[in-house]
């Protein structure tokens, strides 16, 4: 095994042990000066970032790639207010969240702690590197950092500054790491650094989540794909139904809980299908269609079954018509990555079948699937949307990054 | 891939949906038939077991486990109530454990949901068998049982009849599986089924879970390993130390939950290590000392950097005299496999900073280690005691055998 992952690795575990026994002041205090330190370093980070641009446009980079690797002062100040919202959010670890006596006379409690050394490995942007790291220190866990190399510049920069800070405080620099190595190598071999990492979170694309699914002998928290449906029930409200079919196709197609497939009741189709077709026209959305639905609209394709299939992440919206709720959740329980579902409906049994027996991380009823998102559901912060059923399913905040111990108070008990 | 397990897995999976939707009384009535016509199969039971019995004195296998693998009326008896005990816990499935509105003015709550589809390797005790298929049933997962080879027909009939019982309940068949081939194959295509295994809990020696571990792409629930410590603070009551170290030691040394080393305070070590050599006389334990504790011992060996280490599962306790509560946590964090640890002290701020500094799963002050057990800790069963950090830590009981959903009530919020 390479050598710097081996050191890395026994570095930020000893990290880690000191990391879980700060304060919650130090801790916020510590966060509130890389915000500072970030935004006092300004011309630093564009300095860096330039090397990335300039790289990025020699690599033949496209567009839409190198406006995400992009940093400006605005960019940058976004981060650093970020890692100021994470300060003010409630410290998770040390919280007892229950406490029983049992039948031994045992006072046992369950305690929030550290999971200990948490693992990243990312794509392309740069706020990935402020956004997790922040996390993973405010709730006491070393991280590793291991960004793709689009971005090295940039986030070796902010790593950087970071660990100055942390410096200033006289804590361990190998609280935040940076993998400044970005082979494929050093990234399989943190996939298989049992030794050292406690979980191992992928940010990226499929391919990116697919190979450390494969490949990872460390706990892995899978997150990502969204093949989302909305079901437009045959007792939806109509307008209901158009606006948050539009917003939850898009908005912002590129985002894992946006939709691609819409389900209508053949009851309400030939009403709602010519009535969403005429709204989404301001959007250069296409559709496929299933032969049903196909005869209610004017402009669309014929799908295929690859189509029910795809996380188009664009503007595609493939349509089918059901003949019941039942067809619905049957096509959605088959087809969906089980991430965020909607059904819109003014039957109340109909929305609550719906919650009950579809399977996914967030099911709503008469809401966009946009709203699966950390932020949106009040944890304050986001380290990625879990799609395994493991540890956290759906938007993961800072309560997710932690484990738990027993804690328990005897009085001399031995078992008989 | 090999066909069987696909075949199986795909079974498993179409019945796990089945699953999650009974209702509790559904699955109650069913556990407490399962458990009836376990006991009104004794014989067909003892005459499988009886194969079994009579291959494993064929292949010369030893006592201790011979005795491990023997039903009698007694232990059937036994396994029977096991499951009724399970068919009396509450149902986990459908708890709403918070909900909150947000600033969108949502509804979201967090909902128990099954995990799905449960795989258990495990190896030669076939009580596993009854124990894993009545908590995978009520907590509303499908199981795939693969058990080892030295059990085969006690596991095949066991599951056999729990099969009849669900057939006799018009109920699928597939709700709890048992693969028919001890194959090493078998188990490494669990490994890796990911499309159709939610979560796999390998339950046996070190040798299986470290194969599993670094073998699987489907999810782990790593189990069992347990190099624990008791710590005798220099405040510590003599007389309860004593107890604590002689139960967590020798009362049932071949389990995960008993002791290996033994940390004395230096102050302390003179009085208590000869009043423990003397009370551990009626019980076959050879003591390992470092030199210091070896000063005070009569018929103790030199412990070497090895016994630290060492999960010996045996009458074999470590003893080593430190010279602070800082040593003894330094060593506890180097050596403990982060299981069971406990201090006895009657420092207040002693035992705080026990409870707060060692990194273990069950954390205890003034306690025996051998509580740590789902039934001990109140959670009615067990499945396992994960030695993770991810999922479940400690005991896992029904509730450990879940994930969770969000579910959502709306009135047609759209994201801006």
């Amino acid at each position: 095994m390479n050598n710097l992952m081996n050191v890395l690795g026994k570095q930020s575990k000893e990290a880690a042990r000191q990391l879980s026994q700060l304060e919650t002041a130090q801790k916020n205090e510590c966060l509130l000066q890389m915000a500072a330190d970030l935004e006092n370093n300004t011309q630093s980070i564009l300095t860096a970032n330039q090397q990335d641009l300039k790289q990025a446009r020699k690599n033949g980079v496209t567009d839409p790639l190198i406006d995400r690797l992009r940093l400006t002062d605005i960019r940058i100040q976004e981060m650093a207010d970020g890692i100021r919202q994470v300060a003010a959010l409630p410290d998770p670890i040390g919280v007892v969240e229950k406490m029983w006596r049992t039948e031994d006379q045992l006072m046992i409690g369950q305690q929030r702690v550290p999971l200990g050394v948490v693992g990243i490995i990312f794509e392309s942007r740069p706020n990935v590197t402020t956004d997790a790291a922040s996390l993973c220190f405010k709730s006491g866990n070393a991280v590793i950092l291991r960004g793709g190399k689009e971005a090295f510049y940039s986030n070796q920069m902010l790593v950087e500054l970071m660990q100055q800070t942390l410096r200033n405080n006289q804590l361990n620099t190998a609280m935040i790491q940076f993998v400044n190595d970005t082979s494929r190598d050093t990234a399989n071999e943190m996939m298989r650094l049992n030794d050292y990492l406690d979980v191992l979170i992928p940010r990226g694309g499929a391919g990116l989540i697919q190979q450390v699914k494969m490949n990872a002998t460390v706990p892995v928290i899978e997150t990502g794909t969204g093949n989302n449906h909305v079901y437009v029930d045959q007792a939806a409200q109509l307008d209901m139904a158009n606006d948050i079919v539009i917003n939850a196709k898009a908005q912002r197609p590129s985002v894992c809980n946006a939709i691609e497939t819409l389900l209508v009741h053949e009851d309400i189709a030939p009403e709602f299908l010519p009535l969403l077709e005429e709204s989404l026209a301001s959007y250069p959305v296409a559709l496929r269609a299933d032969s049903k639905a196909l005869t209610y609209l004017k402009k669309a394709g014929l799908a295929v079954e690859e189509d029910w299939k795809t996380e188009f992440l664009d503007y595609i919206l493939a349509i089918k018509v059901v003949a019941s709720l039942d067809e619905a959740i049957e096509h959605i329980n088959h087809y969906s990555s089980k991430h965020s579902e909607s059904i819109v409906t003014d039957s109340y049994q109909n929305g609550q079948r719906f919650l009950k027996e579809v399977d996914a991380a967030a099911v709503y009823i008469n809401a966009s699937t946009r709203f699966t998102d950390g932020v949106k559901f009040g944890f304050g912060a986001e380290i990625g949307i879990s799609t395994q059923k493991l540890h956290a399913r759906g938007p993961m905040g800072l309560e997710h990054l932690t484990s738990s111990k027993y804690i328990i108070y005897g009085d001399g008990q031995i078992r008989e």
